[in-house]
């Protein structure tokens, strides 16, 4: 149907009033593909049998092809043009429409045009070569052989390249081919940038660079002084903890914590993720080992942190564009919150350590809180971002950012990367990496062209910090509440102040709104600086 | 696109052979659509939070509409009829094509008529009635309250009927309101032969009618020769067997019949059931009763009968609209082939006996194989459906389906028809209905519009025997085999006379291919004449 044929139509909408209930039902629907292609991904984590992995990637393939479809619709580029969101350049609101209607066109729209601006056959190649390059990454870090995993990585950058410049970015995205006029709509941008937008939209590398150097001096300083302090003991968590007795502490933790069982699931996977399959449907997974209780404990707390998020966005947002969190680092910001700041505190301790402790009694014999407090805390240089304590994380990310933009911008070639990579290590933690697997190999993101993800996870520290800074003034007898395991005003505060608006405003102002501040380490030092002088008694 | 257009695309299919391809994707497509669906529907039944239900339907909703429309799409159209597969008529198929190529454009035609046949409008509205009658139907049936129903009964029965005139059967066909040309293509075929042919292929009211006559009386007979002998001591099948054991032996035997656990899973549901999500994975549940141990272990063996059948289709037919069970009676008559047949034998149980007893050595104690085995097959006169045994379940079933012929015919009103209901059961069973909840309210499918499925299970009943006969020719040590637990020849026989051909083979053409025979109450009948005789000494 063309656009003379769809105006035609007597079903088509008229009124501006029909257009935006067409809109949004448009956007429902594309929403309700994605959903159940996480209902698809969850199962294949969780419960799938192992052979059919195979035809689970192509029912994936077509559910997202046809999501995509939907959204990159021209009945849905009409309606946005008819109501006055032009598909690119300044927004033109109709006055009269209510704030959410407002925010739900002005996301939709940059869905949309993200969407649009991919043609379809680059789409297809660069999820099949994606597709490639994560086997062929697992392959390598089996092997620890980079090499075997070089070319993916080139041609994932380049694909990476590419999407940033139809999205318009960089100084050669008037040239990416695309035949849309408003190509180049970021001026003065990288390509590294548009990278970044589509996991924290607004913030720039400029912005994020000016951010994390500060922020490494001050976390290096500090980690040299935790390595000339005593070791914390840490002997008692090596034992054998039964994986029983780990679920139902997990249990105790889930109902605790307020998570309510009507509307989410708890099971286990290899990897822990959350993922959201419906306003009252969030799934978080975790894993166990037996010789590592805490790794499955701040598994469920950290997912527990983004589970919170999706659940308490605001209901009226139901099912649509607005109604997820806003961005990566904000949705890591609740899950670090609530797996370190509340997680690894003192009062948190003070409040489950006993009924830990009741699951444990043999192995932990003789251990009491002071104890367990340091241990949970223990920091220092490591290799394995994912194992890696508050204070040397951050460094984890500040080192891949530095090298993937490199990366992206062709500065560092593929070639020179792991030599660049061991470098790094030396210098922020003194180690030297013995292979691959233990180094540049060790995460999956780059592998599948996820270029401007690491970055969350640090930002998501510092937003944490910022938020938290406002709500131990707005509640200050948060510390009591942690002990007597009341945390119903915290899930308030953070509801009203951040979950409720999913989409509706971008991180920045979030935060601006939130804290009346701009994005700043500095919460998120003097946390880590405190914490650890007492901890380790400098 | 219009057809003038996609004839001038250069990306559209050109030769025969580039068009036989783009049908197999555009099938899989949608098939992945249902796929996916599947997976929600499965999720929904075993671990979907609660609150989640509604916006499932809702997400159910765009999933399945999607594979409607793709089914129902003009690409589909105009293929089928390029490759001289009509789109209505008689079949002209292109001389050159492989035999599995011509089964395809056969049942995908037939698919495709069928779902081009049905207005979306019309779609869309039975589908929303359905789930408001499934919804009545179950607030009536827990107030015992027919009158409740009653108007969403009628309401079915309007839509049911529609249903059939649309794919052109009943004296009315003609006058469907379809514009399609090709109504009206089963002369002299009933409305009820239309809503059976979407079960059973093929199979029409007068041909069951024939078969069901004879098998009530004979199965009528059977019922008053077991009422009048000494009843089976069940006593020790009501005491408490505790879950997990239960669950335990459940493993045991899913292993022991070959279930292999990469291709598939067994889980828990409030009603058993069984669900293709991919050719490598078919999922079964169960449920378990402490106080009822052989209900559990009987749906999954139930259960189990359907899996093996899903997952021995030819991997050839991967995916594809012919990668299916053939219809509702052969799959009815593998899942009681196991769990009746076989599963109820005396030889099975003197392999799994002494391994049943093993679980629960109290509640068994003094039982032995001859006492349990007369207890496994303890038979007579009942109220409720699911609940009955092996001679009294087929009646059960031609109570239903006269009562259902009637009520789609329109010589019996929905008003008349609980009356009518417990004449039957006084007249089959000589016992009064209590209420409408253990009498016309029981069963969900009336409340789903499925008029003409319940005959499947009888039919079950009849080809399962048909196929058994001629399996133990063929194999004569089975008796041995199932002593020792030994499937192998078993699954192999059944893969290659029935599962292999997926839905190549229409049902009556299955059966005559594998047995040489028509539809027949014969060995049914002689089974279990023979099987009851020596039970109950008579």
């Amino acid at each position: 149907m063309n656009d003379e044929d769809r105006r035609n139509d007597p079903s088509h909408p008229k009124s501006p009033a029909e257009k935006l209930e067409r809109l949004f039902a448009l956007d429902r629907e594309r929403m309700y593909l994605s959903r159940a292609a996480a209902v698809l991904r969850w199962d294949e984590e969780t419960y799938m049998p192992s052979l059919a992995v195979e035809e689970r990637a192509e029912q994936l393939a077509v559910l997202e092809g046809l999501a995509h479809e939907k959204l990159a619709s021209p009945e849905i580029g009409g309606l946005l043009e008819d109501l006055g969101q032009p598909v690119s350049g300044v927004p033109a609101f109709l006055p009269a429409l209510p704030d959410t209607a407002r925010d739900f066109l002005r996301v939709l729209e940059r869905d949309y045009r993200k969407a649009v601006r991919l043609p379809p056959d680059f789409v297809r190649e660069s999820a099949r070569a994606e597709g490639l390059s994560q086997a062929a990454w697992i392959e390598a870090r089996k092997k620890s052989d980079f090499s075997a995993f070089a070319p993916h990585l080139k041609k994932m950058i380049e694909y990476a390249r590419k999407k940033a410049e139809y999205w318009g970015f960089g100084p050669a995205a008037g040239n990416a081919g695309t035949a849309d006029p408003s190509a180049g709509l970021h001026p003065g941008s990288s390509v590294y940038d548009g990278l970044l937008d589509s996991f924290e939209p607004g913030m720039g590398e400029a912005e994020i660079d000016a951010v994390f150097r500060p922020l490494k001096e001050r976390l290096q300083e500090l980690l040299q002084k935790i390595a000339a302090a005593p070791k914390a003991e840490t002997g008692f968590l090596r034992l054998d903890y039964d994986i029983s007795s780990q679920k139902e502490f997990s249990r105790e933790l889930l109902a605790g914590l307020g998570f309510d069982p009507r509307r989410g699931r708890l099971d286990e996977s290899a990897h822990p993720f959350t993922t959201t399959l419906g306003f009252n449907d969030v799934r978080i997974t975790t894993r166990y080992a037996r010789n590592d209780p805490l790794s499955g404990i701040f598994s469920v707390i950290h997912e527990l942190g983004h589970g919170f998020y999706e659940l308490a966005v605001d209901p009226a947002l139901k099912s649509g564009c607005l109604a997820e969190g806003v961005s990566m680092g904000i949705h890591e910001s609740q899950s670090r919150l609530w797996e370190n700041v509340i997680g690894r505190s003192r009062a948190f301790w003070e409040g489950w350590f006993p009924a830990f402790k009741s699951h444990f009694p043999g192995q932990l014999a003789g251990v009491e809180l002071p104890g367990f407090y340091r241990a949970v805390n223990a920091a220092g240089p490591s290799l394995i971002r994912i194992e890696a304590d508050e204070v040397s994380y951050s460094l984890h990310i500040i080192l891949r950012f530095e090298l993937e933009r490199r990366l992206v911008s062709g500065a560092l070639s593929v070639e020179d990367a792991p030599a660049a990579w061991n470098a790094a290590v030396g210098e922020l933690f003194g180690l030297e990496v013995p292979d691959d697997a233990s180094g540049i190999l060790q995460d999956v993101h780059w592998s599948m062209g996820a270029f401007g993800y690491f970055p969350s996870y640090a930002l998501g520290n510092l937003y944490a910090l910022q938020f938290w800074k406002k709500c131990i003034t707005d509640i200050p007898r948060v510390e009591e509440l942690l002990i007597r395991r009341e945390y119903a005003d915290i899930h308030k505060w953070l509801g009203e102040t951040i979950h409720v608006f999913g989409r509706r405003l971008d991180p920045a102002e979030l935060l601006e709104r939130a804290t009346g501040e701009k994005l700043s380490a500095l919460p998120f030092l003097e946390y880590l600086e405190t914490k650890y002088a007492e901890l380790y008694g400098f």
